[in-house]
């Protein structure tokens, strides 16, 4: 049986297969990107799915508009306004099946094999997944604790013809944890408006803010229609549901309408439903409130316990939200061989590299601090310290 | 802003246009293809609900794995089995995003640029609509009322070397109702055996039989792993909370899972649980008898009709299931001058040609008459066949 060509870039990693062994109960795991569940809205969920077949009855489970329900879209645009300075109407809104699925539109839309697509460096892994299914090359950007470096970002865009997208996840990015700041965002988008590329901004993580004030969107700054602003309700309700939205000028949004209808016809009409119950009958922002105060102490207890137990030489950022820090230790060690022996003495990480779409930085490494409880990640920070240790010149 | 060469097939349907009008509630639409809302087991999801979230919990909102459930595809294992003859274990089977979902997969794992896709014709629009994205050209095999014609499938498998993938609805087919014959079947399949071409088997329609038997699916006769069988809650439960399935050999099936993943990630985790649950809870062929008493009552009063009120040169199929049947007028006559008419006398269809890759047979059409009452299906088709009649030669 004969393959498409691009089924030759689908493999499996040997990531995947060493996290694997993560899902016993007794590894410490540091490794996925799972929110936590004791704090998933249950009880609400229930009662919110009990109202929409009580109400909406058959016209829940009925096919529905690729687009979305009105009133959900409705309420996503007046909220992402409210938050991130945006002036985007319902109109401006799509519903897609996760974010998962916006970034494989985006592929479908933009990209042709031979393509290059900007992205920060290191930049989140899914996306790489989703885009190269589409054959693109991956040019990264400079990218500081402040954002992608502008100057790099000009000089890529000028001596490359072919860049047809920029990917960027400008809030508590998955796998650094860094959020761009105020001046880098305008200057970013300074240099957007003078062309006609699109960016992808993927914001999945910037409700989770634990402190400080939540700058604007890039999408804010946008004078072209270039900016798709990429939203879900994965980390703030729940992500098994699958609902997640776009987005865009609405001309643009027509052509991920096409794709989408080709790709899976509509998102769960009853998940949209539920979801748009479930915010009229509560208050998300108490919910939201909830899940920061338990992220920000197992944030606090993981870079305490990084103070503490890290050794001489190893780096770590202080995310100001969302669920990852990023570690770099010394030049030279490599962060496979470090996971190998951590998971001998149970507990797992995901080595850095796999964040570099060209590779490299094989000493770094990506923590997840919000699905582990905070007297399992002291222990297995300390844990890691002394593997680190082990390694150390 | 510069979009991928595959945009350029993505547009607007002048058909698409012209059916947004029969939303109206005064015309008598035969031109969607939707199951009745009034059958949908609105109470009984519910429960299955209820039980879900009071016992599963945040499990059933969490992530989950890109294979999908293993209750659930164990149970439509030993269902298809039981009914199709086949003999797939769990690991056999994998949940998808909707049957749609199931036809972009495929097009990604096996499509190129210019590689030939061999269908029936006619065919199904939204396969056609799925598989283009990446590129082939359709070459139409010709197909009767007992199927594909084998001969002319050798013929073309062996005069065209880029055939990478056939794509077939054996079961009461959309749009034109045929169901294909067991000798048939045998014969496809004798010619399938002796190739290493993979085939969609697509059946959303099969368990929708008002009389007869069922015959063996394709899959039942694979011999060498070539045949993908797809299958899907939409029809026998309700479609709004898009939940299919995809058979294949393992192997074959972990390429699914490779492009699925960078897809859209999973299925709804809390779908799978729900539907999984309502299985337990419920019996499933009772539930599909139910739909048969009132879908074959809505087909007899549709041939009725059409053997009392449709002019003398129309012919159509008397489909022994499913949703559809299929009319075709005398040479010469075209079904978008008869749309037209038809919409002022508030009755619409969708006209045939849109079902055929290649264009052609303007004098044919899609009948559906699952989601319009008895005394609107007589009405409407007597209303049509005034139209056809003012047409005639």
């Amino acid at each position: 049986m004969k393959f498409s060509r691009r089924m030759e870039k689908f493999q499996v990693s040997d990531i995947q297969e060493i996290l694997k062994v993560t899902a016993r109960p007794e590894i410490i795991s540091f490794g996925g990107g799972l929110p936590a569940p004791e704090l998933f809205p249950v009880e609400g969920m229930k009662k919110a799915m009990e109202k929409v077949l009580d109400e909406a009855g058959s016209r829940a489970l009925q096919y529905s508009t690729t687009e979305g329900l009105l009133s959900l879209r409705a309420k996503i645009a007046e909220r992402t306004n409210r938050r991130t300075g945006t002036s985007l109407a319902p109109g401006n809104v799509i519903i897609v099946t996760g974010s998962q699925q916006a970034l494989d539109l985006g592929g479908k839309i933009f990209l042709d094999e031979g393509d290059v697509v900007l992205c920060e460096s290191p930049t989140y892994l899914g996306a790489l997944d989703a885009l190269k299914a589409y054959g693109p090359r991956f040019v990264e950007v400079r990218t500081d604790g402040e954002g992608m470096v502008t100057e790099d970002l000009e000089r890529k865009l000028g001596s490359n013809g072919k860049v047809k997208l920029i990917y960027v996840t400008p809030d508590f990015q998955n796998p650094t944890g860094v959020t761009w700041s105020e001046e880098r965002r305008r200057s970013f988008m300074e240099v957007i408006n003078e062309h006609d590329i699109p960016v992808i901004e993927d914001n999945p993580y910037g409700e989770l803010r634990f402190e400080g004030v939540t700058p604007p969107a890039l999408k804010s700054y946008d004078k072209k229609g270039n900016v798709i602003l990429l939203g879900t309700f994965s980390k703030i309700l729940c992500p098994g549901m699958r609902v997640a939205w776009i987005c865009a000028e609405e001309d643009l949004l027509e052509k991920f309408v096409y794709v989408k209808q080709a790709s899976d016809l509509h998102t769960s009409t009853l998940s949209q439903y539920q979801i748009d119950a479930f915010l009229d009958m509560y208050d998300l922002d108490d919910h939201i409130e909830r899940l920061i105060e338990v992220y920000r102490h197992r944030r606090d207890v993981m870079l305490t316990s990084m103070d503490e137990f890290l050794p001489e030489g190893v780096g770590f950022n202080r995310p100001e939200g969302g669920l990852f820090t990023w570690a770099v230790m010394p030049e030279g060690v490599s962060s496979r061989d470090v996971l190998t022996k951590a998971i001998e003495n149970h507990v797992a990480f995901v080595p850095g590299d796999a964040f570099y779409p060209n590779g490299g930085h094989e000493n770094t490494m990506r923590l997840n601090f919000s699905n582990t409880s905070p007297e399992r990640i002291t222990r297995g920070i300390q844990i890691l310290g002394k593997v680190m240790e082990s390694f150390a010149g």
